[in-house]
């Protein structure tokens, strides 16, 4: 994550386009253009052959750097010619093409579909035998876990021959030499993954630490990070996650799955063109991915496409719906078919419920909502000021040994409490099932509650803790799973209280409406309820989080209990804070994502909020020359400049970025004839003259960039960028320019609007200038020509 | 329907701005005002005071006509605006009014959630009631329907004594008196029923008739249909879909649910007036309200959420997904607890298989995909074909006698296959169920499979006719039922051929994957892929017909094969028609609906759509009198006017609509002190004169129009229309005012481009003049001033 800091340092409070020379001045300065300076960037001319289309529109464009915002208007306009070409082909062959690339969006997310199946598979099945590796191992096939390995064996009564715990292996004599020796096996083998993922993690790929998520929206709302989605990524957060999911550490492999998904979403439609070349539509495939991500981390197709469509992607037409749930449901079928838990479920905690719940209840389940709400509230705030301790203090040079150190002790508490030391997603299943057809970890004893409901207790709270400050660590690891058992440790705890309230009390008044017979509780419930409310909390999901819940009962009946509680758990949670933790995260690391499901309320003109066009550099339609531009071009960094018709009318002719000019440049150069001194024109009237003596700017040229008025409310302008996915958008007043606002613009100013810490006076200061008053001023001291 | 026709008519061929003289000239006509024309038109101030935010953004406007598109953007500014105002309440109060506005629509969607699962259940018990009238009376109880009449007896074994058949009240002796007697019931009560339905639609609300769901589309895309979603609507059709539900035509009364669930979620959130005074609000009740109506209609609480989001809702932003999904689950729960059906199942054809598919039978799901794709297209087809003779033809006027003989016609038919005399929902049902347990019209009987096979086919067929026919009828009336049931009647058809063929080839190598003992074949699962196949045919939704056949069956087995074969279904549906049902009546009527699902792919600019400005009536910000502009509104019948700053430079300073013009106007003269000869003025610099002598038109002018370039692509053009949900947007070059586009222009102009009838030369001659030349010419003969 160094390249991340690096970046984010160096933005903070740099202005995208701070106040300089006119572009005309600095003609004028001395020396000869310097190539050293010339930044590395990405050559290759994006869109092919500068075609017809380029001519009249968003104009041609190089491909995008790293860490830059795309343009989706651009990229659409681009993927319409290409179907536009497409379809004036005619014949059999035509068609044919037409059909086959009709198809190629669904081979892709049927193949990506396949691979995250797969993929699940072989890390749920990898995972599950390295955390059984910690008590022990199979004689007869060390390859196999615990379950396979006892196949055969039932649990209550037999005693499974195959399975070699460490103490038998080492013959451990007393009851407290085998306690011992399974002790220390269990904080070795925990310590020995956990490090080992740590590593791989820093030596090879840092950005397969952290659960991904918070990248992953923000790459799908339209920002460039290389190799985050990589095949590198791909290797070693597979392998880390693995690791990380049989250590000791409070974190699960959820979010990483997703991530791994998105991997396998960004690497497999490379081989078509369509994709490769156009970051828009190569987004719809990563949305799918997500979906199928949650897919199989939960064995839930329609909450993962819930899930792509509420919580991680920007731009999701109907079309990307419908390919998304068949990727989700290619999915899960193929991890179905590779049956990792041999129990014909997809997921480990898949559960049924012979009881209904009763009215009563619900006062109980809004409570464990409260409890979610808090949770979250807590949680997140916690986690992000250690987060940023971290990253802030020398901390950040010793990631491994952070890694060992939380592992060693995570492994030294958990291993005294039950609910602690198993695997999280054992303890989920465990926690949701009915006391029926056995007792788990002592949950179903009749005669004492107090014991497990205070273990239960304690390791709700313990875990906390330790998530709060493990999820952070440079390690592949996501915070749902964690989260979840949290809330059904917990949950539990609030059942077994309410079923032993009943058992002793069977004919107080809260209980009228029980059976007078039998067991009326089902503290079960009272776990998946409490695993959804601090699963809400955390992540404030909503639909997708009910139906994924709704996916692993598949009974309508107990939705309406969930639905509340994720409902309160998300109120609770937003009086805090309006956002979950990837939304935390994405602020703190200050990527540039602009949500698309808050709304905005205020009084903003898109005035106020522009780069004055005085602050800018404005280029002229005409009287330029190579060798001027490029002076232009090494002296300011600017990512891009309007260009106007001429400097005493200000009319806007279009927009160039920085990448495209450069590019143009360099090309021109190349060419016999051109001479530094050449003239060079941006505007559409070029004088009629041969081609060997001027350069024509204009196919490079955003020539039809969206403008506003100046008196446009600012709610409209962000409106506006979230819906057509602007990059920029040019402030305008009767075809004048007055200003430009970029996303960067729109970011800032909506961190500002919403920054707890400044007063109303600050925001009035900052805002309520007058437009007309500032552009008066303006007007009068601009003195360009 | 007639307003509709009437409407139709008038606007076909009639441009919405036609050339006529420019205002300057007609200001100097003859003769006063003439009072007379005013049309009657909504004068209710619909922003209340004109405060402050309307002064400089989008305008003060009355309510919108009936038949008009709404202004999203206007509509979502005042909901800013008054959220706004109410968080600069400060205090408890100010906090207790904020707590309060938050939970409102809450408050809506719970009321309109329980409102739908009432009604629905209400209906279902009175059209099983009323069908089962056709047969017989209960003797204990005479408002029983046969199934509560008799509950406690088996019905195998027993026979039910307090149900009373017509032929045993009537005592009818032979066999053949039974039969006659039986038969004449069946006709007699069937016809008596549609009858009655038809009358009361073409005499209390001829909006009731049909399924509403085109229009429920027109309407949440943001057109003004009064009194469509209203109390007499709601009450007629509820009255009227029990009859038609329980008479023989074949009708289903699934889309009629959610026409009924939308005029709950239009009544009730009226009480409140954030919803009463937005129309942009009120769509977003009405998008959860569809949802319930879903919801209730197949028991799918996800599925009406998907519904709501893939094929009615236009603006769907993810509150309200979340509110729906509320909506939807409170509806079915309310139904559940009504219990209409007393099998605790929220529909009647909710189904569990204890089989699984086998491979080979993707084949056949592949071939009913096929074949429901087929039915699809020629169903939307022939429907429309009839519905358009219909209309246009005598027999619009006798629209009662028409669904007599359907009638008639249809009962004399239906009485004589027992799969076309039962119930649809009743056929569907025991369609879907596997042989476990009970043999229904004998379908599981062993011995002879060609009888039902046979039956079945014919079933089908004439099911297809009598349904394309009926639908259109002016009575209340839904499609995806009678569809889903001929799709199960074939699907299980192939299915019994299957089974026969396994059962008499065992060992054919088709079968090979098959236990080579007990049954293999599921006829059952082939009516349920038959009916996914003919209702995805027929309407083209996708992701939430899935669902809702998912949550028919709840396990994530049998998805993958409904997926497969809906897909199919879909494709080869769309290869003839591009169109659903809907969409097909949409354009029959011509709503003005823009799909936001389509892309457009072609190559056109806005300045060769819009209507240009020479061909407007172009309002100047000053010289006009109240008196010239009252002429201008009762000369013309333009529905807006741009406002440029003066006819020499055509700068563009805003947009006036007829209606706020005209109630400026009107409001204007009843202040004292102001004459027929005020000056009025549309600028933003007015002269320092006395309030009294001039009247300033400002806050009634919509002053930040959405403007575009004139060499835009439509393509984007189309998009900022979709996404924004404008109402037009003015084309501008350098400031300038070149022409307008409203959604008029451009639905018409993907209806060009999309015509099949039109060659492409028209289309090349009608578009491919080019920009620059049609702009110069423009310069040179506009004249004004």
């Amino acid at each position: 994550m160094d390249d991340f800091t690096f970046k984010r340092k160096r933005s903070v409070g740099n202005r995208l386009f701070s106040r300089t020379d006119t572009p005309k001045k600095r003609s004028n300065l001395e020396g000869g253009y310097v190539s050293t300076s010339l930044r590395k960037h990405n050559d290759e001319e994006f869109d092919g052959d500068v075609t017809e289309w380029t001519m009249e529109g968003t104009g041609s464009r190089v491909a995008y750097d790293d860490f830059t915002t795309i343009d989706w208007i651009h990229d659409f306009a681009k993927e319409r010619a290409r179907q536009k070409r497409l379809h004036q082909q005619k014949g059999i062959r035509g068609r044919l093409n037409i059909l086959f690339d009709a198809m190629e969006g669904w081979i892709v997310v049927l193949v990506v579909g396949i691979a995250s199946g797969i993929l699940a598979g072989i890390i749920d099945i990898t995972s599950d035998w390295l955390s059984d590796l910690k008590e022990g191992y199979c004689e007869t096939a060390f390859y196999l876990n615990r379950r396979f390995c006892c196949l055969g064996y039932d649990d209550e009564q037999d005693e499974c021959r195959e399975w070699i715990t460490w103490n038998s292996a080492l013959q451990a004599r007393s009851v407290a030499a085998e306690f011992w020796t399974n002790y220390l096996f269990y904080i070795i083998f925990s310590t020995l993954f956990a490090t080992t993922a740590a590593y791989l993690v820093k030596t090879y790929s840092p950005y397969s630490a952290g659960s991904g998520i918070p990248e992953i929206k923000t790459i799908l709302g339209g920002f460039v990070i290389r190799k985050f989605l990589g095949w590198w990524t791909l290797v070693i957060k597979g392998i880390g996650v693995c690791l990380v999911a049989a250590s000791s550490l409070c974190l699960g492999k959820e979010g990483p799955l997703v991530h791994l998904a998105c991997c396998c979403g960004n690497i497999i439609p490379r081989i078509f063109p369509k994709f490769r070349y156009n970051e828009a539509k190569k987004r719809e495939v990563l949305s799918a991915a997500a979906a199928a991500g949650i897919s199989v981390a939960f064995g839930a197709p329609i909450g993962g496409v819930l899930f792509s469509l509420e919580e991680v992607s920007y731009y999701f037409p109907f079309r990307t719906m419908w390919r998304s749930f068949f990727c989700a449901m290619v999915a899960a079928v193929s991890l179905a078919f590779m049956n990792p838990f041999r129990t014909g479920k997809l997921v480990l905690f898949q559960v049924v419920y012979d009881r209904d719940w009763h009215a009563f209840e619900l006062f109980f389940f809004a409570l464990l909502g409260v409890m979610g709400g808090l949770y979250g509230a807590l949680f997140i705030r916690m986690n992000l000021k250690i987060a940023a301790f971290r990253q802030d203090s020398w901390l950040r040079f010793f990631s491994v040994h952070e890694v060992v150190f939380m592992s060693v002790l995570t492994s030294i508490v958990s291993y005294l409490n039950i609910f602690m030391r198993v695997n999280p997603s054992e303890l989920v299943a465990n926690l949701f099932r009915e006391c029926v057809g056995g007792d788990y970890h002592n949950l179903c004893n009749h005669v004492n509650h107090w014991k497990p409901t205070l273990l239960l207790l304690i390791a709700s709270i313990l875990k906390f803790f330790f998530t709060a400050i493990t999820f952070g660590l440079k390690v592949p690891a996501g915070v749902w799973l964690p989260s979840m058992a949290i809330g059904a440790c917990f949950g539990r705890a609030v059942g077994l209280t309410v079923h032993a309230w009943h058992m002793y009390n069977p004919n107080f008044w809260l209980f009228a409406s029980c059976a007078p017979e039998g067991r009326c509780i089902t503290p079960g419930m009272y776990a998946m309820v409490g695993a959804a409310a601090t699963f809400g909390g955390i992540s404030r999901m909503t639909v997708s989080l009910v139906v994924i819940m709704f996916e692993l009962t598949g009974a309508l009946t107990y939705v309406l209990p969930i639905m509340i509680t994720v409902m309160i758990s998300k109120w609770v949670g937003d009086a805090f804070d309006k956002e979950g933790i990837s939304d935390g995260w994405i602020r703190m690391s200050e990527y540039p994502f602009l949500d698309t499901k808050e709304e905005y309320v205020y009084n903003t003109l898109a005035s106020q909020v522009m780069t004055r066009v005085d602050d800018l550099i404005v280029i002229t339609a005409t009287g330029h020359t190579l060798d001027s531009l490029e002076k232009l071009l090494n002296s300011v960094d600017y990512k891009g400049f309007p260009v106007v018709h001429n400097a005493k009318d200000m009319l806007l002719t279009g927009y160039i970025s920085r990448s495209e000019l450069r590019y143009a440049i360099d090309k021109a150069k190349k060419k016999p004839g051109i001479l530094l001194s050449s003239p060079c024109y941006f505007s559409g009237n070029l004088p009629i003259l041969d081609d060997s003596i001027f350069i024509d700017f204009k196919p490079w040229m955003d020539q039809t960039p969206i403008t506003v008025s100046h008196k446009f409310p600012m709610e409209m302008v962000i409106e506006l960028f979230k819906k057509m996915g602007l990059r920029y958008t040019l402030v305008t007043k009767k075809g004048q320019l007055l200003g430009l606002i970029t996303k960067k613009d729109v970011l800032r100013h909506l961190s500002i609007m919403y920054d707890p810490n400044s007063s109303e006076d600050d925001l009035q200061e900052n805002l309520m200038m007058l437009p007309e008053r500032r552009m008066s001023s303006f007007v009068g001291d601009f003195g360009i020509d």
